[in-house]
C-alpha cells in the first residue's frame, strides 16, 4: 500500500474479528498487532498487564472521572501517574504503543479502544465486527470445546467487559455504529468476504480522499 | 435481480441515506419506497398520517406497554383497535404496508424501522447510513438553505425524534451496530461508493446464502 492507512478493528467476541483482522494485513502486506503484542510493549512502561487481571471490574465512572480527581495534569496532556489507578495507567501505557505502532506506518490494529485512542489520525479507517448471538455462541463452544451454556456465559461476560472498558476509556458507546467508518455483520458473509468490504472500502476512501485534496 | 432481496436502509439526517437508497434501487432496477409512500399506503386502512402530527412526542415507555395496557388482543398478533393510541395504530398500518410492499419482491425501503418490521423476513439486508455531524449541519444548511444553527438544530432534533421512534417501536437502539449487516460513514465515501459497497455486500451475502443451502 502506497497511502498510509491504519485499520482499527473492535469487535463482539466470537464474530471472527481477530481473524478477518489478520486476514486484511496479510492482504495488504502490513503488520498486524492485537492485544498480546499492545499489552507486550506496555511492559516496557514498567507495567505489566498479567498484574492487572481485573479490567471487567473497572468502575462505572469514566477515566475522565479518575483524571479530574487525581492531583496531576500535564501540560495540554496527561501523564501515567502513581495518582492514577493501576488500570488507568495501563491503558495510557497500552494508548502509547498503539500510538507508536501506528507512527510507524500502515498497520491494522484488533481492540484496545484503539479507534478512540487514534481519533485525531486522519489516516485511520475504523471497523465494527458483529455477529448473531447465537451464531457466536456456536463458534465459541466449537473453538474452546465448551458446553453451550458456558460459551453463552462467556460471550456475554466477555462483551459486556469490552462495552465497559470502551465506554470507561472513551466516554463513547461501544458498537455504535457512528464511532465507526464500517460496521460489518460477518455472520451474512463470512471472513473471507469481510476482508473483500474492507478492502474495497479503503480503495474508495482514499480515491475521494485524494479527490478531496 | 434473480434472487429476491429487501434491502432496509436507516439513517441519520443529513447523511444521504435517502438518496444512497434512490441510487442503490435505479441501479438493482427495483422499486424505491420512503417514508412518503409508506404513508400514502397507510391511509388506505383509515389513517391519515398527516394527522397524527406529534410523532417525536411519542412516550417513553415502548409499544409492548402500550399493548399490554390496552384491552385487545388478536390471536397470535395484535390489531390496531381504538384502544391504542393514534400514533401506534399508524405504526401498525404502516408496518402493513412495508410487509406489503416487501410480499411483492425486491426493494429498497428507507424510514419507518423497516428492518424492525422484516425482522423475521430471511431476505432482508438492514443498513444504517451515518456521517460525522458537522459534516451533516453544512449539507442540511446547504440543502435546506438555513443558517449553521438552524441547521444543527434541525439534525439534532430528527436524530432524535428517529431514534425515539426506533426505540419505542423496536425496544432496541437505534444506531446500534448490531441491528444491521452493514452500517456506513457516508462522508468517507460518498454516495456512489456507498451503493457500491452495499451492492457487493449484496453480491457476496447471496453467493454465502447460496453455498449453505
Amino acid at each position: 500500500m502506497s497511502e498510509r492507512i491504519i485499520i482499527t478493528i473492535a469487535r463482539q467476541f466470537g464474530s471472527g474479528g481477530r481473524n478477518i483482522g489478520k486476514k486484511l494485513a496479510k492482504a495488504l502486506e502490513i503488520p498486524f498487532y492485537d492485544q498480546e503484542l499492545i499489552d507486550e510493549g506496555a511492559k516496557e512502561s514498567g507495567i505489566n498487564p498479567e498484574m492487572v487481571k481485573d479490567l471487567e471490574e473497572t468502575p462505572t465512572n469514566s477515566l475522565l472521572y479518575s483524571i479530574a480527581t487525581s492531583s496531576f495534569f500535564g501540560a495540554g496532556h496527561f501523564s501515567p501517574t502513581v495518582e492514577l489507578p493501576m488500570t488507568d495507567r495501563l491503558f495510557l501505557a497500552q494508548s502509547d504503543v498503539i500510538r507508536k505502532f501506528a507512527a510507524e506506518g500502515s498497520c491494522v490494529i484488533v481492540g484496545r479502544c484503539a479507534n478512540y485512542v487514534l481519533r485525531d489520525d486522519e489516516d485511520t479507517v475504523d471497523v465494527f465486527i458483529h455477529r448473531d448471538f447465537e451464531e457466536r455462541v456456536n463458534q465459541v463452544s466449537k473453538i474452546y470445546d465448551l458446553n453451550l451454556k458456558k460459551a453463552e456465559e462467556t460471550v456475554k461476560k466477555i462483551d459486556k467487559r469490552r462495552s465497559n472498558y470502551y465506554s470507561y476509556y472513551s466516554d463513547k458507546k461501544w458498537g455504535q455504529a457512528d464511532n465507526y467508518d464500517l460496521c460489518l455483520n460477518s455472520g451474512a458473509l463470512g471472513e473471507d468476504s469481510c476482508v473483500d468490504i474492507i478492502k474495497s472500502f479503503i480503495e474508495k476512501r482514499n480515491i475521494r480522499k485524494k479527490a478531496r485534496g
